[in-house]
């Protein structure tokens, strides 16, 4: 039997817990949270469809790679909410851990591809990077703003902590990102709530 | 508004309803069935990982677009399984249907390149399309081995069902074809059921 295929089984096999990890969002089909997988899979087909969006050239295969790997992590570190200043405290550390683990699973020549996109995604310095993580904080406030606030309610977000999620994204998209304030301003401001 | 920009974006709302279609498959990590969205996000990651098995060299970043969107009419005309001679009889004419609507939500530009990647998928005339498809075909049967026979032993599917599912892909790639053998062998022949 190829033992490299056997390592990259391994990991896909792995990858089925991404099922099973759910976040602080709720999906709008039905009333329940959301899981890594789903979200996973949404912000790839978004980045696929507005990619066109971009102000600059991107390489839109890696931004896709970027996306269906950056949350492999929360298989062992959770999600962590990205309004949860106690968790991030940690979660830099955890992730990292998880990152070992994870992408070890892979044959060594896949493990160092996945782990450069995975620390390239989160370093936010290329284009592909900042892209890929603007859709990442797009996806969830697109899911709030057609729950009526959804999980913002909840936790008592206030807009400053959702405009500063997308505050490095201006040049990015500046379509995408006009549009994600005029949601945002729609909701907080004109009491969608 | 941009309205391009609005269209992409309606689309993109629709897509949500994938986290809402289930297939007659059950994920390993918990007891319950898989749905559209997180069999997309890892077909679209199996792909990924496994793209160097292939006996060709392929287009990585269009079967990546292919997994992505291949299942988007699921939305309309529902998951038909893959041993469901009867649902087999009218599916191309649901399919159909529901890419029209589905597709037709996007502008006019990715509206064409959105249909004519599905439509590619469907013929699996192409390397890209054949190596989509296998992934496609393989990711159940591993669930479904990895569950001790999850809905084939519900369904009372024979061997020679499963077989032909990944027959025509011999050649798209003769190391997973062989581990796909492998395991069918093991859950049959040797009574892991």
């Amino acid at each position: 039997m190829n033992k490299k295929l056997n390592q990259d089984l391994e990991f896909l096999i792995e990858i089925d817990k991404m099922k099973n990890v759910y976040r602080a969002i709720k999906i709008c089909s039905q009333d329940r949270l959301e899981n890594d997988a789903e979200h996973s899979f949404h912000v790839a087909l978004m980045a696929m469809t507005l990619s066109s969006y971009a102000q600059e050239d991107i390489d839109l295969l890696k931004v896709l790679k970027m996306l269906l790997i950056h949350d492999l992590v929360e298989i062992d570190a959770g999600d962590t909410f990205a309004y949860d200043q106690k968790g991030y405290e940690t979660k830099f550390e955890r992730e990292q851990k998880a990152a070992d683990r994870i992408y070890g699973l892979l044959n060594e020549d896949k493990e160092k591809e996945f782990r450069n996109l995975y620390d390239e995604f989160e370093n936010m310095e290329t284009q592909e990077a900042q892209f890929a993580n603007f859709i990442d904080r797009f996806q969830p406030i697109l899911l709030n703003y057609l729950n009526g606030g959804g999980t913002w309610k909840e936790h008592h977000i206030k807009k400053e902590q959702v405009e500063a999620r997308i505050a490095p994204f201006q040049k990015t998209s500046p379509a995408l990102y006009d549009f994600t304030c005029s949601i945002i301003d729609e909701y907080f401001d004109r009491g969608v709530r």
